[in-house]
Protein backbone atom coordinates (compact mmCIF):
# COMPACT_ATOMS: atom_id res chain seq x y z
CA UNK A 1 0.00 0.00 0.00
CA UNK A 2 1.32 3.28 -1.36
CA UNK A 3 1.19 6.63 1.15
CA UNK A 4 1.41 9.99 0.17
CA UNK A 5 4.20 10.56 2.78
CA UNK A 6 6.73 7.67 1.37
CA UNK A 7 9.66 9.09 -0.59
CA UNK A 8 10.31 9.39 -3.70
CA UNK A 9 12.99 7.09 -5.53
CA UNK A 10 15.47 8.04 -7.69
CA UNK A 11 18.78 6.39 -9.38
CA UNK A 12 21.34 7.43 -11.98
CA UNK A 13 24.81 5.75 -13.40
CA UNK A 14 26.74 8.53 -10.97
CA UNK A 15 26.16 11.94 -10.66
CA UNK A 16 24.45 13.19 -13.68
CA UNK A 17 21.27 12.71 -11.83
CA UNK A 18 21.41 15.41 -9.81
CA UNK A 19 20.44 18.09 -12.42
CA UNK A 20 16.94 15.74 -12.82
CA UNK A 21 17.05 15.67 -9.04
CA UNK A 22 17.60 19.70 -9.24
CA UNK A 23 14.21 19.70 -11.12
CA UNK A 24 12.34 17.58 -9.32
CA UNK A 25 13.24 19.58 -5.93
CA UNK A 26 12.05 22.97 -8.33
CA UNK A 27 8.62 21.64 -8.85
CA UNK A 28 7.97 19.58 -5.89
CA UNK A 29 9.63 21.02 -3.25
CA UNK A 30 7.81 19.12 -0.48
CA UNK A 31 8.74 15.57 -1.74
CA UNK A 32 11.14 13.84 0.67
CA UNK A 33 14.11 12.25 -2.18
CA UNK A 34 16.34 9.36 -2.23
CA UNK A 35 18.75 9.60 -4.90
CA UNK A 36 20.91 6.21 -5.49
CA UNK A 37 23.91 7.10 -7.35
CA UNK A 38 25.88 4.01 -9.18
CA UNK A 39 29.42 5.56 -8.91
CA UNK A 40 31.48 2.20 -8.33
CA UNK A 41 29.63 0.97 -12.38
CA UNK A 42 29.82 4.28 -14.23
CA UNK A 43 29.20 5.00 -16.77
CA UNK A 44 26.16 3.16 -18.34
CA UNK A 45 26.63 5.04 -21.32
CA UNK A 46 29.30 2.56 -23.11
CA UNK A 47 28.16 -0.47 -21.92
CA UNK A 48 25.81 -2.97 -23.26
CA UNK A 49 22.18 -3.90 -22.24
CA UNK A 50 22.20 -6.85 -20.31
CA UNK A 51 24.44 -5.49 -18.06
CA UNK A 52 22.72 -2.31 -17.39
CA UNK A 53 19.24 -3.72 -17.11
CA UNK A 54 21.08 -6.05 -14.69
CA UNK A 55 22.36 -3.06 -12.75
CA UNK A 56 19.16 -0.88 -13.33
CA UNK A 57 17.08 -3.81 -11.23
CA UNK A 58 19.65 -3.73 -8.11
CA UNK A 59 19.00 -0.48 -8.34
CA UNK A 60 15.55 -0.40 -8.16
CA UNK A 61 15.55 -3.50 -5.19
CA UNK A 62 17.98 -0.74 -3.40
CA UNK A 63 15.45 1.75 -3.67
CA UNK A 64 12.18 -0.29 -3.38
CA UNK A 65 13.37 -1.68 -0.28
CA UNK A 66 13.89 1.98 1.09
CA UNK A 67 9.86 2.09 0.80
CA UNK A 68 9.62 4.55 -2.13
CA UNK A 69 6.30 5.41 -3.60
CA UNK A 70 7.67 5.43 -7.26
CA UNK A 71 11.27 4.95 -8.87
CA UNK A 72 12.19 7.66 -11.32
CA UNK A 73 15.43 6.39 -13.34
CA UNK A 74 17.44 9.61 -14.03
CA UNK A 75 19.95 7.28 -16.29
CA UNK A 76 18.81 8.01 -20.07
CA UNK A 77 20.89 4.95 -21.28
CA UNK A 78 19.01 2.82 -17.86
CA UNK A 79 16.14 4.15 -19.04
CA UNK A 80 16.56 3.30 -22.32
CA UNK A 81 17.27 0.14 -21.68
CA UNK A 82 15.70 -1.17 -18.85
CA UNK A 83 12.38 0.52 -18.43
CA UNK A 84 10.49 -1.97 -19.67
CA UNK A 85 11.92 -4.25 -17.58
CA UNK A 86 11.73 -2.23 -14.30
CA UNK A 87 7.81 -1.79 -14.88
CA UNK A 88 7.20 -5.66 -14.94
CA UNK A 89 9.37 -6.79 -11.92
CA UNK A 90 7.69 -3.27 -9.44
CA UNK A 91 5.22 -3.12 -8.22
CA UNK A 92 4.99 0.41 -8.62
CA UNK A 93 5.41 3.23 -10.87
CA UNK A 94 8.39 3.43 -13.03
CA UNK A 95 9.41 7.19 -14.66
CA UNK A 96 12.05 7.40 -17.18
CA UNK A 97 13.96 10.51 -18.55
CA UNK A 98 13.62 9.34 -22.35
CA UNK A 99 9.50 9.58 -22.79
CA UNK A 100 8.67 12.82 -21.50
CA UNK A 101 11.89 14.20 -23.35
CA UNK A 102 10.56 12.60 -26.69
CA UNK A 103 6.71 14.20 -25.87
CA UNK A 104 8.06 17.81 -25.80
CA UNK A 105 10.02 17.44 -28.78
CA UNK A 106 7.13 16.44 -30.56
CA UNK A 107 5.25 19.58 -28.91
CA UNK A 108 8.14 21.85 -30.04
CA UNK A 109 9.16 21.48 -33.55
CA UNK A 110 7.35 22.95 -36.13
CA UNK A 111 9.86 21.32 -39.12
CA UNK A 112 9.27 18.00 -37.89
CA UNK A 113 12.74 17.14 -37.68
CA UNK A 114 14.56 16.36 -34.61
CA UNK A 115 17.75 15.83 -33.17
CA UNK A 116 18.91 14.21 -30.46
CA UNK A 117 22.67 14.09 -28.86
CA UNK A 118 23.60 11.62 -25.66
CA UNK A 119 26.13 8.93 -24.67
CA UNK A 120 26.88 6.17 -27.25
CA UNK A 121 24.98 3.70 -25.66
CA UNK A 122 21.76 5.99 -25.71
CA UNK A 123 22.09 6.84 -29.02
CA UNK A 124 22.93 3.19 -29.84
CA UNK A 125 19.75 2.47 -27.75
CA UNK A 126 17.40 4.18 -30.22
CA UNK A 127 15.04 4.72 -27.53
CA UNK A 128 14.39 8.20 -28.36
CA UNK A 129 14.00 7.53 -31.85
CA UNK A 130 11.43 5.21 -30.95
CA UNK A 131 9.63 7.23 -28.65
CA UNK A 132 9.12 9.59 -30.98
CA UNK A 133 8.16 7.93 -33.79
CA UNK A 134 5.48 6.35 -32.03
CA UNK A 135 3.91 9.53 -30.89
CA UNK A 136 4.31 10.44 -34.67
CA UNK A 137 5.63 8.19 -37.46
CA UNK A 138 6.12 10.85 -40.17
CA UNK A 139 8.98 13.56 -37.84
CA UNK A 140 12.64 12.86 -39.20
CA UNK A 141 15.04 12.19 -36.50
CA UNK A 142 18.81 12.34 -36.52
CA UNK A 143 21.26 11.37 -33.37
CA UNK A 144 24.98 11.49 -32.82
CA UNK A 145 26.57 10.13 -29.95
CA UNK A 146 28.71 12.70 -27.78
CA UNK A 147 31.30 10.49 -25.52
CA UNK A 148 33.61 13.19 -24.58
CA UNK A 149 30.65 15.52 -23.33
CA UNK A 150 30.72 13.47 -19.74
CA UNK A 151 34.01 13.71 -18.79
CA UNK A 152 34.60 17.50 -20.19
CA UNK A 153 31.80 17.92 -17.49
CA UNK A 154 33.36 16.06 -14.57
CA UNK A 155 36.22 17.73 -15.24
CA UNK A 156 34.58 20.98 -14.56
CA UNK A 157 35.10 21.99 -18.06
CA UNK A 158 31.63 22.99 -19.13
CA UNK A 159 32.46 26.81 -19.81
CA UNK A 160 35.84 25.89 -21.48
CA UNK A 161 36.44 27.16 -24.66
CA UNK A 162 37.86 23.51 -25.90
CA UNK A 163 34.90 22.03 -24.86
CA UNK A 164 33.06 24.69 -27.25
CA UNK A 165 35.52 23.68 -30.16
CA UNK A 166 34.52 20.16 -29.23
CA UNK A 167 30.53 21.27 -29.11
CA UNK A 168 30.89 22.75 -32.73
CA UNK A 169 31.74 19.31 -34.01
CA UNK A 170 29.56 17.11 -32.16
CA UNK A 171 26.75 19.77 -33.05
CA UNK A 172 27.42 20.31 -36.86
CA UNK A 173 24.49 17.53 -37.74
CA UNK A 174 22.09 20.20 -36.51
CA UNK A 175 22.61 22.62 -39.35
CA UNK A 176 23.76 19.84 -41.83
CA UNK A 177 19.94 18.31 -41.32
CA UNK A 178 18.37 21.39 -40.35
CA UNK A 179 16.56 20.46 -37.40
CA UNK A 180 14.60 22.81 -35.36
CA UNK A 181 14.59 21.00 -31.58
CA UNK A 182 17.45 19.37 -29.86
CA UNK A 183 16.88 16.34 -27.20
CA UNK A 184 19.49 16.97 -24.56
CA UNK A 185 19.31 13.17 -24.11
CA UNK A 186 22.21 13.12 -21.26
CA UNK A 187 21.31 14.51 -17.52
CA UNK A 188 25.06 15.75 -17.65
CA UNK A 189 24.42 18.11 -20.62
CA UNK A 190 22.02 20.56 -18.65
CA UNK A 191 25.41 22.04 -17.64
CA UNK A 192 26.34 22.39 -20.86
CA UNK A 193 23.05 24.11 -22.00
CA UNK A 194 25.56 27.74 -22.55
CA UNK A 195 27.79 26.39 -24.89
CA UNK A 196 25.24 24.49 -27.11
CA UNK A 197 22.99 27.39 -26.78
CA UNK A 198 25.76 29.90 -27.94
CA UNK A 199 26.62 27.33 -31.22
CA UNK A 200 23.00 26.87 -32.35
CA UNK A 201 21.48 29.96 -31.61
CA UNK A 202 17.74 30.65 -31.10
CA UNK A 203 16.57 29.62 -34.17
CA UNK A 204 16.60 25.88 -32.74
CA UNK A 205 14.87 24.48 -29.51
CA UNK A 206 16.82 22.67 -26.69
CA UNK A 207 14.66 20.14 -24.73
CA UNK A 208 16.28 19.49 -21.29
CA UNK A 209 15.01 16.15 -20.54
CA UNK A 210 15.76 16.75 -16.60
CA UNK A 211 12.83 19.61 -16.58
CA UNK A 212 10.43 17.11 -19.01
CA UNK A 213 10.72 14.64 -16.71
CA UNK A 214 10.00 16.58 -13.45
CA UNK A 215 7.03 17.56 -14.99
CA UNK A 216 5.91 14.44 -15.78
CA UNK A 217 6.70 13.28 -12.35
CA UNK A 218 4.60 15.73 -10.53
CA UNK A 219 1.49 14.97 -13.60
CA UNK A 220 1.66 11.12 -12.23
CA UNK A 221 2.18 11.91 -8.21
CA UNK A 222 -1.17 14.16 -8.89
CA UNK A 223 -3.00 11.39 -10.60
CA UNK A 224 -2.29 8.92 -8.49
CA UNK A 225 -2.68 11.00 -5.14
CA UNK A 226 0.53 10.33 -3.75
CA UNK A 227 1.48 14.06 -3.64
CA UNK A 228 3.23 14.75 -0.46
CA UNK A 229 0.47 17.30 1.86
CA UNK A 230 3.53 18.39 4.21
CA UNK A 231 4.43 21.91 4.25
CA UNK A 232 7.39 21.90 5.44
CA UNK A 233 10.79 21.21 2.87
CA UNK A 234 11.38 17.47 1.76
CA UNK A 235 13.89 15.67 2.90
CA UNK A 236 16.96 14.75 0.51
CA UNK A 237 19.11 12.08 1.09
CA UNK A 238 22.20 10.60 -1.34
CA UNK A 239 23.57 7.38 -1.66
CA UNK A 240 26.71 6.28 -3.25
CA UNK A 241 28.57 2.89 -4.83
CA UNK A 242 31.42 4.32 -4.63
CA UNK A 243 33.84 7.56 -4.00
CA UNK A 244 31.59 9.66 -1.80
CA UNK A 245 34.38 12.49 -2.29
CA UNK A 246 33.79 13.39 -6.12
CA UNK A 247 30.70 13.34 -5.78
CA UNK A 248 30.52 16.16 -2.91
CA UNK A 249 32.90 17.90 -4.71
CA UNK A 250 30.91 17.67 -7.71
CA UNK A 251 27.34 17.44 -6.87
CA UNK A 252 27.51 21.28 -5.83
CA UNK A 253 27.59 22.26 -9.51
CA UNK A 254 25.13 19.43 -10.66
CA UNK A 255 22.81 20.16 -7.72
CA UNK A 256 23.33 23.92 -7.15
CA UNK A 257 23.27 22.98 -3.42
CA UNK A 258 24.96 20.89 -1.19
CA UNK A 259 24.12 17.08 -1.19
CA UNK A 260 24.41 15.78 1.97
CA UNK A 261 23.94 13.53 3.66
CA UNK A 262 25.98 11.01 1.20
CA UNK A 263 26.11 7.18 2.56
CA UNK A 264 28.31 4.85 0.57
CA UNK A 265 26.65 1.09 0.40
CA UNK A 266 27.46 -2.32 -1.27
CA UNK A 267 24.88 -2.44 -4.58
CA UNK A 268 25.97 -6.34 -5.23
CA UNK A 269 24.18 -7.28 -2.22
CA UNK A 270 20.92 -6.34 -3.87
CA UNK B 1 53.63 -27.00 -9.49
CA UNK B 2 54.39 -24.17 -11.83
CA UNK B 3 55.14 -25.26 -15.71
CA UNK B 4 56.55 -23.27 -18.38
CA UNK B 5 54.03 -24.42 -20.84
CA UNK B 6 51.03 -22.14 -18.67
CA UNK B 7 50.05 -18.98 -20.15
CA UNK B 8 50.60 -15.46 -18.22
CA UNK B 9 46.99 -13.83 -17.10
CA UNK B 10 47.30 -10.33 -17.93
CA UNK B 11 43.97 -8.10 -16.77
CA UNK B 12 43.15 -4.57 -16.97
CA UNK B 13 40.16 -2.52 -16.35
CA UNK B 14 39.08 -2.37 -20.00
CA UNK B 15 41.14 -1.91 -23.25
CA UNK B 16 44.38 -0.29 -22.19
CA UNK B 17 46.13 -3.05 -21.42
CA UNK B 18 46.16 -4.33 -25.08
CA UNK B 19 49.24 -1.56 -25.22
CA UNK B 20 50.91 -4.00 -22.28
CA UNK B 21 50.30 -7.40 -24.48
CA UNK B 22 51.62 -5.62 -27.67
CA UNK B 23 54.80 -4.60 -25.56
CA UNK B 24 55.06 -8.37 -24.39
CA UNK B 25 53.74 -10.06 -26.92
CA UNK B 26 56.76 -8.27 -29.33
CA UNK B 27 59.04 -9.59 -26.85
CA UNK B 28 58.07 -12.52 -25.66
CA UNK B 29 56.47 -13.82 -28.73
CA UNK B 30 56.60 -17.94 -27.60
CA UNK B 31 54.09 -17.28 -24.80
CA UNK B 32 50.81 -18.24 -24.38
CA UNK B 33 48.79 -15.30 -23.28
CA UNK B 34 45.33 -14.90 -21.39
CA UNK B 35 43.98 -11.43 -21.20
CA UNK B 36 40.96 -9.97 -18.97
CA UNK B 37 39.16 -6.64 -19.52
CA UNK B 38 36.93 -5.83 -17.14
CA UNK B 39 35.11 -3.45 -19.49
CA UNK B 40 31.33 -3.65 -17.02
CA UNK B 41 33.23 -2.24 -14.42
CA UNK B 42 35.37 -0.06 -16.09
CA UNK B 43 37.27 3.01 -15.91
CA UNK B 44 38.89 2.47 -12.55
CA UNK B 45 40.59 5.75 -12.52
CA UNK B 46 38.17 7.47 -10.93
CA UNK B 47 37.13 4.80 -8.24
CA UNK B 48 38.07 4.62 -4.74
CA UNK B 49 40.75 1.99 -3.77
CA UNK B 50 38.56 -0.72 -2.16
CA UNK B 51 36.04 -0.76 -5.26
CA UNK B 52 39.45 -1.44 -6.89
CA UNK B 53 40.69 -3.94 -4.94
CA UNK B 54 37.83 -5.80 -4.83
CA UNK B 55 37.67 -5.90 -8.77
CA UNK B 56 41.42 -7.00 -8.95
CA UNK B 57 41.01 -9.70 -6.66
CA UNK B 58 37.94 -10.82 -8.69
CA UNK B 59 40.00 -10.41 -11.72
CA UNK B 60 43.11 -12.32 -10.21
CA UNK B 61 40.85 -14.97 -9.28
CA UNK B 62 39.56 -15.39 -12.86
CA UNK B 63 42.73 -15.73 -14.22
CA UNK B 64 44.34 -18.62 -11.66
CA UNK B 65 41.40 -20.68 -12.55
CA UNK B 66 42.86 -20.70 -15.77
CA UNK B 67 46.01 -22.00 -14.46
CA UNK B 68 47.94 -19.07 -15.29
CA UNK B 69 51.55 -19.41 -14.28
CA UNK B 70 51.92 -15.53 -13.11
CA UNK B 71 49.45 -12.61 -13.13
CA UNK B 72 50.29 -9.37 -14.96
CA UNK B 73 48.29 -6.02 -13.69
CA UNK B 74 47.99 -3.89 -16.61
CA UNK B 75 45.88 -1.28 -15.41
CA UNK B 76 47.98 1.32 -13.55
CA UNK B 77 45.47 2.13 -10.69
CA UNK B 78 44.54 -1.50 -10.08
CA UNK B 79 48.31 -2.04 -9.27
CA UNK B 80 48.45 1.02 -7.60
CA UNK B 81 45.70 -0.07 -5.30
CA UNK B 82 45.98 -3.99 -5.23
CA UNK B 83 49.76 -5.01 -5.71
CA UNK B 84 50.21 -5.46 -2.30
CA UNK B 85 47.49 -7.63 -1.56
CA UNK B 86 47.19 -9.78 -4.64
CA UNK B 87 51.00 -10.91 -3.72
CA UNK B 88 49.85 -11.59 -0.26
CA UNK B 89 46.81 -13.66 -1.55
CA UNK B 90 48.25 -15.34 -4.64
CA UNK B 91 50.62 -18.29 -4.92
CA UNK B 92 52.45 -16.95 -7.71
CA UNK B 93 54.37 -13.87 -9.04
CA UNK B 94 52.15 -11.11 -9.46
CA UNK B 95 53.49 -8.00 -11.46
CA UNK B 96 52.04 -4.22 -11.64
CA UNK B 97 53.34 -1.74 -13.99
CA UNK B 98 54.26 0.76 -11.46
CA UNK B 99 57.51 -0.08 -10.35
CA UNK B 100 58.92 -1.15 -13.75
CA UNK B 101 57.94 2.53 -14.70
CA UNK B 102 59.44 4.11 -11.49
CA UNK B 103 62.58 2.27 -12.22
CA UNK B 104 63.40 3.07 -15.57
CA UNK B 105 62.31 6.92 -14.86
CA UNK B 106 64.73 7.09 -12.29
CA UNK B 107 67.63 5.36 -14.26
CA UNK B 108 66.42 7.71 -17.56
CA UNK B 109 66.81 11.43 -15.43
CA UNK B 110 69.94 13.01 -14.92
CA UNK B 111 67.99 16.80 -13.56
CA UNK B 112 66.61 14.37 -10.70
CA UNK B 113 63.42 15.90 -12.37
CA UNK B 114 60.61 13.23 -13.01
CA UNK B 115 56.97 13.94 -14.09
CA UNK B 116 54.25 11.64 -13.95
CA UNK B 117 50.39 11.81 -15.43
CA UNK B 118 47.91 9.22 -15.27
CA UNK B 119 44.05 8.89 -14.13
CA UNK B 120 43.17 10.68 -11.10
CA UNK B 121 43.42 7.42 -9.44
CA UNK B 122 46.48 6.70 -10.15
CA UNK B 123 47.61 10.33 -9.16
CA UNK B 124 45.59 10.32 -5.74
CA UNK B 125 47.36 6.89 -4.66
CA UNK B 126 50.98 8.70 -5.07
CA UNK B 127 52.20 4.93 -5.64
CA UNK B 128 54.67 5.94 -8.55
CA UNK B 129 56.04 8.72 -6.21
CA UNK B 130 56.27 5.95 -3.50
CA UNK B 131 58.24 3.85 -5.72
CA UNK B 132 61.01 6.54 -6.79
CA UNK B 133 61.02 7.62 -4.14
CA UNK B 134 61.89 3.84 -2.37
CA UNK B 135 64.38 4.12 -4.59
CA UNK B 136 66.25 7.75 -4.66
CA UNK B 137 64.96 9.61 -2.19
CA UNK B 138 66.34 13.34 -3.14
CA UNK B 139 64.43 13.12 -6.80
CA UNK B 140 61.64 15.68 -6.97
CA UNK B 141 58.59 13.90 -9.06
CA UNK B 142 55.94 16.11 -10.06
CA UNK B 143 52.10 14.77 -11.03
CA UNK B 144 49.72 15.56 -13.37
CA UNK B 145 46.03 14.03 -13.49
CA UNK B 146 44.78 14.35 -17.22
CA UNK B 147 41.14 12.70 -16.65
CA UNK B 148 40.35 13.19 -20.44
CA UNK B 149 43.35 11.54 -22.44
CA UNK B 150 41.13 7.92 -22.06
CA UNK B 151 38.05 8.94 -23.12
CA UNK B 152 39.94 11.28 -26.43
CA UNK B 153 41.52 7.83 -27.32
CA UNK B 154 38.67 5.74 -26.90
CA UNK B 155 36.93 8.40 -29.18
CA UNK B 156 40.03 7.62 -31.33
CA UNK B 157 40.75 10.76 -31.05
CA UNK B 158 44.54 10.26 -30.54
CA UNK B 159 46.35 12.38 -33.26
CA UNK B 160 43.16 15.28 -33.73
CA UNK B 161 43.87 18.64 -33.07
CA UNK B 162 41.90 19.25 -30.19
CA UNK B 163 43.59 16.29 -28.37
CA UNK B 164 46.74 18.38 -28.77
CA UNK B 165 45.53 21.47 -27.31
CA UNK B 166 44.27 19.49 -24.20
CA UNK B 167 47.53 17.77 -24.32
CA UNK B 168 49.37 21.66 -23.88
CA UNK B 169 46.96 22.14 -20.74
CA UNK B 170 47.55 19.10 -18.83
CA UNK B 171 51.79 18.92 -20.25
CA UNK B 172 52.18 22.67 -18.80
CA UNK B 173 53.39 21.63 -15.65
CA UNK B 174 56.65 19.90 -17.58
CA UNK B 175 58.30 23.34 -18.32
CA UNK B 176 57.28 24.78 -15.04
CA UNK B 177 59.00 22.19 -13.10
CA UNK B 178 61.54 21.58 -15.68
CA UNK B 179 61.24 18.06 -15.22
CA UNK B 180 63.50 15.65 -18.19
CA UNK B 181 61.89 12.30 -17.76
CA UNK B 182 58.30 11.86 -17.63
CA UNK B 183 55.92 8.34 -17.18
CA UNK B 184 53.22 7.75 -18.88
CA UNK B 185 51.25 6.39 -16.27
CA UNK B 186 48.27 4.82 -18.19
CA UNK B 187 48.17 2.28 -20.57
CA UNK B 188 46.39 4.22 -22.88
CA UNK B 189 48.38 6.72 -23.07
CA UNK B 190 51.19 5.07 -25.54
CA UNK B 191 48.95 6.08 -28.10
CA UNK B 192 49.39 9.52 -27.21
CA UNK B 193 52.76 9.58 -28.01
CA UNK B 194 53.14 11.82 -30.88
CA UNK B 195 51.14 14.67 -29.70
CA UNK B 196 53.31 14.48 -26.37
CA UNK B 197 56.66 14.21 -27.82
CA UNK B 198 55.61 16.75 -29.93
CA UNK B 199 54.59 19.24 -27.54
CA UNK B 200 57.54 17.94 -25.34
CA UNK B 201 60.46 17.89 -27.25
CA UNK B 202 63.74 16.05 -27.72
CA UNK B 203 64.70 17.51 -24.38
CA UNK B 204 62.28 15.15 -22.15
CA UNK B 205 62.15 11.65 -22.06
CA UNK B 206 59.48 9.92 -22.21
CA UNK B 207 58.69 6.53 -20.26
CA UNK B 208 56.52 4.23 -21.41
CA UNK B 209 54.92 1.51 -18.46
CA UNK B 210 54.18 -1.23 -20.96
CA UNK B 211 58.01 -1.31 -22.39
CA UNK B 212 59.16 -1.43 -19.12
CA UNK B 213 56.71 -4.23 -17.76
CA UNK B 214 57.39 -6.21 -20.85
CA UNK B 215 61.14 -6.21 -19.57
CA UNK B 216 60.65 -7.08 -16.24
CA UNK B 217 58.18 -9.74 -16.72
CA UNK B 218 60.63 -11.36 -19.25
CA UNK B 219 63.21 -11.29 -16.39
CA UNK B 220 61.13 -12.51 -14.20
CA UNK B 221 60.30 -15.48 -16.22
CA UNK B 222 63.95 -16.51 -16.81
CA UNK B 223 64.72 -15.75 -13.28
CA UNK B 224 62.01 -18.76 -11.78
CA UNK B 225 62.72 -21.08 -14.94
CA UNK B 226 59.50 -20.43 -16.93
CA UNK B 227 60.02 -19.37 -20.33
CA UNK B 228 57.89 -20.84 -22.37
CA UNK B 229 59.84 -23.46 -24.45
CA UNK B 230 57.90 -23.70 -27.55
CA UNK B 231 58.74 -22.59 -31.00
CA UNK B 232 55.57 -21.53 -32.38
CA UNK B 233 54.08 -18.26 -31.95
CA UNK B 234 52.06 -18.03 -28.22
CA UNK B 235 48.13 -18.49 -28.38
CA UNK B 236 46.59 -15.28 -27.44
CA UNK B 237 43.15 -15.62 -25.88
CA UNK B 238 40.94 -12.54 -24.51
CA UNK B 239 37.72 -12.41 -21.94
CA UNK B 240 35.80 -9.33 -21.52
CA UNK B 241 33.25 -8.76 -18.53
CA UNK B 242 30.95 -6.67 -20.99
CA UNK B 243 30.84 -5.39 -24.74
CA UNK B 244 32.78 -7.36 -26.86
CA UNK B 245 31.94 -5.14 -30.09
CA UNK B 246 33.91 -2.04 -28.61
CA UNK B 247 36.66 -4.23 -27.63
CA UNK B 248 36.94 -5.47 -31.08
CA UNK B 249 36.42 -1.86 -32.75
CA UNK B 250 38.66 -0.52 -30.68
CA UNK B 251 41.48 -3.52 -30.12
CA UNK B 252 42.99 -3.20 -32.90
CA UNK B 253 44.26 0.43 -32.42
CA UNK B 254 45.60 -0.46 -29.13
CA UNK B 255 47.05 -4.20 -30.27
CA UNK B 256 48.17 -3.26 -34.01
CA UNK B 257 46.55 -6.92 -34.73
CA UNK B 258 43.18 -8.21 -34.68
CA UNK B 259 41.83 -9.28 -31.13
CA UNK B 260 40.45 -12.64 -31.54
CA UNK B 261 38.78 -14.27 -30.17
CA UNK B 262 37.46 -12.42 -27.22
CA UNK B 263 34.97 -14.41 -25.23
CA UNK B 264 32.44 -12.33 -22.66
CA UNK B 265 31.85 -13.73 -19.15
CA UNK B 266 30.35 -12.96 -15.93
CA UNK B 267 33.33 -11.09 -13.41
CA UNK B 268 30.93 -11.04 -10.21
CA UNK B 269 30.99 -14.96 -9.87
CA UNK B 270 34.45 -14.75 -9.03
Amino acid sequence: MKTNSQPIGIFDSGLGGLTVIKEIIHLLPHEDLIYLGDTARVPYGEKCPETVIKYALQNAKFLTNKKVKCVVIACNTAAAFSLEKLNESLSLSCLGVIEPGAEAAVKATRSGKIGIIGTTGTIESNAYVKAIKRLNQSIEVFCQACPLFVPLVEEAWHVHPITHQIAEIYLRFCFEKSIDTLILGCTHYPLLKKIISDILGPEIFLIDSAITLAEKLAGLLIKEGLLNSQSLQGKHTFFVTDMPKKFYNLGKLFLKENVFPVEHIDITNY
